[in-house]
């Protein structure tokens, strides 16, 4: 009882510290993430992986307006997990400063940059009043120097840099299936591979070309897309091809 | 009593996460639209339909001044459901910004393009205090580049591509109807058809010309009209001939 | 009690949604409007007929400064019920904004315009913080095109175009009254006559010509004039006679 | 109690509806003008009267810088009732209206339309948050176009026009009083009689010229005076004497 | 109870009024006053004489530094009684608006127009939000046109001129003195005498030259001056031996 | 307990007084100031001598870095207790003001005046809303005109002027024994062991060279500096010798 | 239960005092430091040592991103504990200060002018409102006249000098060893050694060179650099080969 009283005291207020030093907005801002469906990245040599959960709600509904990838320069891409709208703010913001970067350097943004940018606009909405801080994580992958990079932000506006990561819904299961399975010599479709297995694991239904989005980020050409539907469908095939192989192998 | 009391803490601050990473106002905001009396959208490959429900309170207001129905540029309609002064709101601040394309880039404004112009309004006011969110969704519907576009904006400041939608009054029992009768190759007849007797789902009184309104975008023309309330009338009446038809067919 | 309970928990804030979708303190402002004494707007194809209620608290009262019709421009006027000191705001607020338009265009501002500019006004007081709404409805009548037009504007911004209709204390029964005895093809004198019969369904005392006032735009001349408390006066004397002839006829 | 909790719910915010429409903190000043001394307003066709209640604290108090009349222009004089650091705001505010007006269009300020400008300046404060209502009434007197002007602002920014008036402590008696004795065909010197003999009815100590303060708008001359203590020590004389007379009348 | 909870519900908001129209913050603000030592005025037709109570805490500490008395402008000076930090505000406000007025008009401020806008500068504080009323009351002293002059401002922005005046600690009793022993024809050192005898009502210890501070404005020059300790000495010392005389006459 | 619901009800706010005029943030930031480690300012014929405690924590520490005595400008040193970021604050504030007058008027600001900026500037913190009062005192020490000035100011923004005072920890007892053991005519080395000597009256540890601050403001030369802790050790080693010859004596 | 409710009466608000004297937010913000992980400094006469604890969630997190140790300017490296994006901040915040000393004067910014910039602005967010403290440490080292130095900054923006340090998790414990094993004569690679056992007295796992973070400003070079993990393990195994060697001496 004394507990919820306590914390119910402190976790009105957006920018306040709680007598044990936690900011509660915050922690309620990542509740928001998990509520969103979940979102994988993963990196190998030679590229970053996107994987994103795109079920819908309704048949009726344009698989293709759901927004959980982003293209945010050529050679940057994002993926988000949590409220919706405040993702496709900090997408905007993103966006405008990779083409600021572009203008007065005439060069890509760095990857690492662009995530502090982004995650130092996260901040400010923790530490000043007058607004709520943003409900929604982001992966953002890219390629700098040649180099695969992907970073994740959270609400509180930390980034860190992954291997291999999962936010959003389920995201405890699939990490844990991301550190079992993770090996720093994927190559690209591997990675893929990894990453739908990986969300495979948080779901009941099974996964769909449709139901799924994938994004890319080549370390060769340094450019980012998105795979078709039936490019996803023919990954997802494959897996459950070698699904089979495998109980086939069960059986033997 | 518990959770009664904490949803009461949270509920009344317009910006701020509750423990489980909801924002209560903009929920409610949601409520306010399932408030209002329902509309209708239905995509068709020749173009895009709006019905709305206009039933009056009194047979002395004129039904055309209900606003259910607005024009935003040639090749744009949009249906709302919910608070009324909120809509018209929504509704000038679209028009804006397709004049402003217009002006700026001499062509008419992306359906696409233009709906996030407007989630991106509604998604401020569900961060920034000071202001509660919008208590309306809409429904936009336009041509772009020759392909009829159907999206749906809520009050968090989402929005969604639909085939066919509803929002306001009875949402579930006529998205559930739409869901069960839709079909790709609709006529723009039978999709005004559709949406009448998806309305009419809801409703306890018999529809008429006047206490409805039709709205389309027009594929091939790339124009949004409304129907007079006569010509609404005919859809109405063939759809009762029809049933009295199949009234007929289940006596024969 | 609970919902007793619940109902303060929403209502304190201006611009926050309750739990249902409602926002209290626009409606609390429609009480204000209520405890206002009452104004009718009566259309007919000859022109538009205002009438108010301006019974006074004291004999030394004068009359004429009670507010209750306004002049807003040539060809409009206004009744207002409610927050006297709301109304006047809103009246030079709409007469500012048909002195624009008319320096802007040359021309007489369109009496839908004049409205939405009004409402338009008041919805902000309900969604931006730091006021509160505007605690009265206006009628707006005026000649437009040639064509008699008769708006109503209430707290919440919204406006709707009516036949005949009252505001202020006493609606329900005045408007049951106007929805029976209403006729599209009333002349001027006519309309007089039922405004001030509708406006005597919710009085306790007998109608005098100093205790209403009534407005007229006429459609002919496109202009709004105020009667005299003697022409008010013998309007109520045919009223009284034709009541009279009536009780004569039942006697017989 | 529950309407004891209720109000106490609603009258603490400045800008807020109770749910029956009205506005505490506005209906709260009202009863700061009831704790102010009595103010009383006489329209004559020779002028407007203002009488005012004086009496003092301490006889080491000058009676003089007692702020209840104020000299707002040449032809307008005001009485004030209620908190007395908010009327010399709205004398001050109404003396720059009248200067302004002169400088602009060269002629003196009609009372309504100087009237208008403090009732507007009064209700932006019961509207905006960030500040209290005035809890002052005004009595304003002039000459308009030759004719004595008499009206009373109120803490909601609702202005009337009077015969006769009284504002402040012991109200509802003087205005009884001024009801059953005014006359419209009085002279100054009566209106001053009157005035005077009204705001003894609400006292329990005799009026003396010090207590009092009389000022008058004279029709003719269009001009505002305050008279002397010996001035209106002699009407005060004047109603003694008469009193006695009736006195006598009544022994004989 | 019920009369506590209720002013604790009124009295935490700076710039409402309570239900029976009362302002608390401005109400404690006059608590704070009455906290300070007593400071005294006196007018005499020769001059107005102030003096203030400067007993202090510690032997250690320069008297001279006890901000009571405050030399405005050549022809006016000020006592003050209650938050000490808020009067050298007022006072430096005072200072400002006289030199602002000298440059301007090339001639010494007005007393009256001095305190009035004190005054007005106070009003703001308890009427907008955002600050609290200054604590603190002034008796403003000078010669205007040859007259001489004493004012009293307080915390509600009201001005009061007086034949004398106390405010601060124990006020009613040195008021009740001052009323008893005043006379209009005092010579200034009359009037020194009177103050300093009242001053005496309201304290155990013995004054001293030390303990007090006198200024003077005198008619004839039109300048404020303040007495030295020993010349306050000089006049207690009278004072005392005066007393004596009166003890010797007793024991006659 | 009545008074303690009704402290708290008051102490929240900062800008606002209790029912009996006290202003409890100021009074709480004065608490602050005692929870600082103490202060001490004597001021003899030859200087100003300032003594501050600098015990520290750990070791470790860099007595050095304690901020406890400041440099303000050639010929004004000061001490603080309390808050020790706050004090950072004023003392830059006083720096500056001190580095205006210079530029401005090409000499030494007065002591006097450069504490009035100070004091007024912690007013303001005190008055008007949005932030809290300054949790620190000072002692300002200086020459101005030859003479040595000893000014205190405290959280309500009063400063008074003393010949010995202490601020922070233990005033009480320290400010007692500078009373009983002052005299008017010390040397500078009689002040410095004056306060030594009653900064060990509220100590349990003896004093050390590391363990306090000594600053000086000579009136001869007018210029600030603080001792080395090898001269400040020499000082305390007096008085320890002092101390044991007096034991001496006592055996005698 | 008293000093509990009446603590939770005064931790709400960010910019007031309790009570006592005390600043709840910013000691709540110093609960935040100690959630983080420890960062330990030691000033050697060779160079500043800074050794973080850098021990990652996962193992797929890249450590390199883990942000504990920050390069402010050539001469300057710092370590923080605390709330991530707030170390960010200030660290931003520093290094601007830097690189606008440096365009200014064209020489390195003081260690100790640095510290005090940052902890003045780390004050603003402690006194005015709108915004919350922040809630991390910074040790700040550098190199300052070929001296070392070492600061430490806290929420309350105090800053103190130090010889040697830890903040965040367990700093009582490690301070305590520091306290113990500290000489005043280490050299770099000595007090490298300090700092790793001092970290290893608070952690349960072994230490290693991916797990921690060791940045050096050497004296002589006035440059600041981190080592690289397998540097870092190479200071690691010195440790355990003594540790080992001492088990050794044990037995014998």
């Amino acid at each position: 009882m004394q507990g919820q009283n306590q914390q119910q005291a402190y976790d009105r207020g957006i920018t306040i510290f709680s007598p044990d030093g936690r900011l509660y907005q915050v922690e309620y801002a990542r509740e928001a993430v998990k509520r969103g469906t979940a979102s994988i990245g993963v990196r190998t040599p030679e590229g970053v992986v996107l994987v994103v959960d795109k079920q819908t709600r309704s048949p009726l509904l344009e698989g293709s307006s759901v927004e959980k990838l982003h293209k945010i320069d050529d050679h940057v891409g994002a993926a988000s997990a949590g409220h919706v709208a405040d993702a496709r703010q900090l997408v905007d913001f993103a966006r405008q400063q990779s083409q600021v970067e572009r203008v007065r350097y005439d060069e890509p943004i760095g990857v690492r940059t662009l995530t502090k940018s982004v995650t130092d606009h996260i901040q400010q909405y923790t530490q000043v009043g007058g607004a709520r801080p943003f409900g929604v994580a982001l992966l953002i992958a890219g390629v700098e120097g040649g180099e695969p990079r992907l970073f994740e932000t959270d609400p509180s506006g930390t980034s860190n840099e992954w291997k291999a990561v999962a936010i959003g819904s389920n995201r405890g299961d699939i990490q844990e299936f991301l550190e079992d399975e993770y090996d720093a010599d994927l190559s690209v479709d591997d990675g893929i591979d990894l990453a739908l297995r990986a969300l495979n694991e948080g779901r009941e239904d099974a996964l769909s070309g449709d139901g799924v989005g994938v994004g890319i980020v080549d370390a060769d050409t340094g450019t980012y897309r998105e795979l078709a539907a039936d490019e996803s469908q023919s990954y997802i095939d494959d897996i459950e091809d070698a699904a089979d192989d495998s109980d086939d192998d069960d059986e033997e």
